[in-house]
């Protein structure tokens, strides 16, 4: 990891280190894979008018989200199937989070128990929660979640299907033998089966997951849980001042890493707007594309009160597991801490729309 | 078929499947070919804000155009020539679309008389017209289409001379002989020439089709049959609102597929202008570049009613027959079944412009 | 020619027939050759809104200049040293011309004499001034153009100097023996000399031109000819309106095909604002990177009279000679001619901007 | 030199001349380098309506700024270790510069005295100002800088800490033996040291320079000095108002060569805005990615005093020491030249934004 001078060469690292099959699961986006480019390219767009002159010998980089104070406005975006990056998966992915000081989001498809993920972690650990047909089944996830000590629910809400990504449904993809989906063998969900002539995971969301879901939902989790419900995978002001109106937490703009609609916006060209209409109400974040420390900085100044990486996480994991992991955000923070320095903000406060719109 | 991922892998299979001349024939655009480019480019850039938390459990994708039923708003444009691309040719391709429970437009320049095609089909067909300087040749025609069962006359008015597409010059593009124009026997304008320095078919249209129309023939057409009359090349508001007033009961907003003026705007950019201008009279329909289900979606969302596919037909029919055209219309069905559902959207009727500008 | 698609197989057949020197000096532009691209590639982001359903049976592609009937609205920019390209030269490039019926403006830098030029036309003749620092000579030359017959002098107002081909430099451009300035031998200004590290032109310009050039200027050619005066080589709508009150009776929008001041503007995109600044006063012709007939209608939209093509009656030259030069008109012609149908123009009246801002 | 057609081929040869680890320190910007590609392809963007029939017979180059008269608006910009480029380093640089009668600005970091530059110096010198931690080190450079004739103090202001410059790091960056920062012998920070796994120039600045400064510093500076005081390094309106208001005589608009934060705006993009902020209070000059003799006509009719070249100077040097300098100044003087009377302007004064925005 310190050889590394980037997340680019910290990708070709983890690309050589697992199988074509798990690299082209994690790497794919959905269709022709533009909104997978899209994501990427719209931070290069952004442009950032530092000042100068301020007093920036200190960089206070920590902050809040929903009240817990995190070392960092970055934190771990919920992915699939930790174990395929590497042996330890998800409790080297959360150990390596709790080394950088700040919040893991842990997927209901980890392939490793809620129960363990927590106990590994040092710093506070949310739960990506996906809506089973099943809904008992469902409510049992969400009462082992809370009692597993999880501060938050995310739930997601652009895969009522799963997006096609065609390099999965080439390779036929299903996990491999002895990886599963731990939190879900109570209710007989683990297993991610050969698929014929598609992706195994999208057969498993066909059958399992409820597509019939509605802005009810937020309510029905609200009345099981008393944890905060944080509404991810949304692109359009209306649906985050709905999820705030149905009393979300907050809401994370996504278009789940340009794996579902292809024709999605990137997530940053979208932000203000979704900003400027919650208007202060409930918290924003976003995650998509990133991949330099001054991209946060974009995302901060234009009303996001953190961001979360999701691929390259994976890219540290399969690098070095626990080490990558925190390597890699290790590496983002010294990015981001520069980056601060040069645009002469020393705190997460002075990070200010003129950045941007001067 | 089924191993097609898409359809630039079916565009593949279909190059290899058919002779050069043949490719080049439907491959072609004017001049340097910009438009043909910028037609499929343009959809690129329309994005889809989609909806979350709406139950899409079910999508229903059928409509109506003209009052008729269609399973899905993606139809079959008119294409010449159908035997080119596979010995059955348009029996086949009319039978693909009957199989995916859509429309089917017979181009006049077909390979089968419209009786035997008509008789194939278990969808509705449309007729696309040509009118050549022999009027009595062209009524004849419409009392046969008429008769044959056809729903509708599609008149191209985008044609008046033949664009030049540089390759079929090159190739002196004719029929290989055993290949006419079906429903012309009569008038004797069966037979593509071998052209000196030219496209055999441009030599054609430069003989026998009429080049001083004006919106007198859609007067002269409604005088003549009881069939609807649909427009089809347009690109402007005014002539969009001529067309209707003139008594037509729709419009396709076309360019030919690129393969006439080399200039032309791209067929999405100019539909909204359109279907503003025309405020509700008449139905609005397009083709030109669509390559993804996605596109379906922004086409109805900009107001368009259905979507005509005509290069992709013929792609599956060199590949496949009726087997390829109708699974080249599943291959589509399917990506916008997913788009739908990943945008929010249970039917056609709840596809509205807030997805494009929200 | 006959088998020559488009100007840029005729290019390619030119680029082979003639010197490295003399292809270098044709084909560059000033600098790092940013505005010769970007005239070219202005007309292609130039989109026609064509119209539907007019009677184009018969399209009329004669236009007037100054008064002046023509073929076509298509003409023969001045371009220097024609015999560079052909042994005929300027005779070959003048009868060309004629052959098309249109109109060729010879350069003051032409390999033959004025009045041998005018005597091989067919068609109308205008002369390309450059003023020298030697205004009797000058007058002298403007006597002996007027005296030959031609209608109209071009004034050259964008090159004070010349600007830096670097390939001309490279190659330290100088004519071969046997070659000079035709009209310039009587004041013993016939000869373009090798220069030391530079292009002999250059240093001929520097030498002979005068710079000190005001709009006075246009006063004192009119003060000692009847002809009527076109300036050419303005890119600013301020400069026409002087040109114009100075007693020009037109204006070619021009900047010297990219070989003068590397960072002007596309001919074409200046020429809406210069055409809506005169208002109808004088006449407004434009030259720069047209390749295609429908590139003249776009001209003609945004208010030009008509355009004039250099490069490519050089390439025709190359090529052909005399048949080259009527052959590349033809082409051009030919083009201009469908397009002006498939744009529902059957005539230049016709072409109105709405066809580009509908 | 005199073969040398521009400075892209001035570039190459300078590239030939010098090792990897110093032409890489010369070349890199920070991070993906982004910032460094968008200074140069900004100014392409920028066009110049040229005017025309303007006596340019003779054009007058020279300008003051801050009241000193220089032979053109093109100085030299501070860059730091001339000596990795040529063993006359500042030496041959500040007589090439004196050649071309113009500014040279001295940086903190030379390897050479600046009292031996300016003693080699015929035309005026500034002294690049990085403020040290060690405030008394720093003042004692002031009076050492004001003893030896500088003629004003440019302070950096985009540099708290040192940009990432990935090269750099790879390279593990620092001054070979025999060569360091001449300037600061006395206080014992001459030596840029290897560093672990860093770019030594970036180990030096967080040991060594203040990242606490503040806008007070302005008025310390002014405190100590009677020479004039200009900011360099901002891209903001109200830091440039800021810093006039704080006693500067002027700023130069510079993101340090795209060398700081890589997601800095180019320079030119962001000049206007400041000139009309600042409304004629202090003089504003340009840094960064300009590489034509008409970039300085596009920087002049922004509202800029005078243009900075940095990066060319050093492969001026790098190529031919102080001819190579003067060279390198000769050739943009004389494209400037050309381009002031392709612009009909015979000097600077006649420089105004309608060429840019007629």
């Amino acid at each position: 990891m310190k050889d590394l001078l980037n997340l680019h060469e910290l990708e070709a690292v983890a690309k050589a280190a697992v199988s074509q099959i798990a690299w082209d699961y994690y790497a794919s986006g959905a269709d022709d894979e533009r909104c997978l480019r899209r994501n990427v390219d719209a931070w290069d767009k952004v442009l950032l008018h530092y000042r100068v002159l301020v007093d920036v010998a200190r960089r206070e980089l920590s902050t809040t989200v929903l009240g817990q104070r995190i070392a960092m406005p970055i934190a771990v975006a919920p992915t699939a199937f930790h174990r395929l990056a590497h042996p330890d998966g998800e409790l080297a992915a959360v150990r390596g989070a709790g080394d950088a000081g700040t919040l893991f989001i842990l997927s209901t498809l980890s392939n490793t128990a809620v129960e363990e993920v927590v106990a590994a972690a040092s710093g506070p650990v949310w739960f990506q929660l996906y809506i089973y047909k099943d809904r008992a089944a469902t409510e049992a996830l969400v009462r082992r979640v809370e009692a597993a000590g999880c501060h938050a629910l995310v739930v997601t809400v652009d895969a009522p299907l799963l997006g096609r990504r065609e390099r999965d449904v080439r390779n036929r993809f299903a996990l491999p033998a002895g990886l599963g989906i731990e939190n879900m063998h109570a209710a007989g969900y683990a297993h991610i089966p050969m698929a014929t002539g598609d992706s195994g995971l999208a057969a498993y969301f066909a059958d399992l997951l409820d597509p019939s879901l509605t802005w009810d939902a937020i309510g029905w989790l609200r009345s099981i849980t008393t944890l905060p419900v944080i509404v991810k995978g949304l692109v359009r002001a209306d649906d985050a001042v709905r999820a705030i109106e149905q009393g979300a937490a907050g809401v994370i703009v996504s278009n789940h890493g340009g794996r579902q609609l292809d024709a999605s916006p990137a997530t940053i060209d979208v932000l203000p707007r979704i900003v400027d209409a919650l208007a202060g109400r409930g918290e924003v974040m976003i995650d998509g594309g990133l991949r330099r420390g001054a991209d946060v900085i974009k995302a901060l100044a234009l009303g996001a009160r953190a961001v979360f990486v999701g691929r390259p996480v994976l890219w540290g994991l399969a690098a070095g597991g626990r080490e990558g992991v925190a390597g890699l955000l290790a590496m983002l923070r010294r990015e981001l801490d520069l980056a601060m320095a040069l645009c002469g903000c020393p705190d997460v406060a002075s990070v200010t729309r003129d950045l941007i719109a001067p």
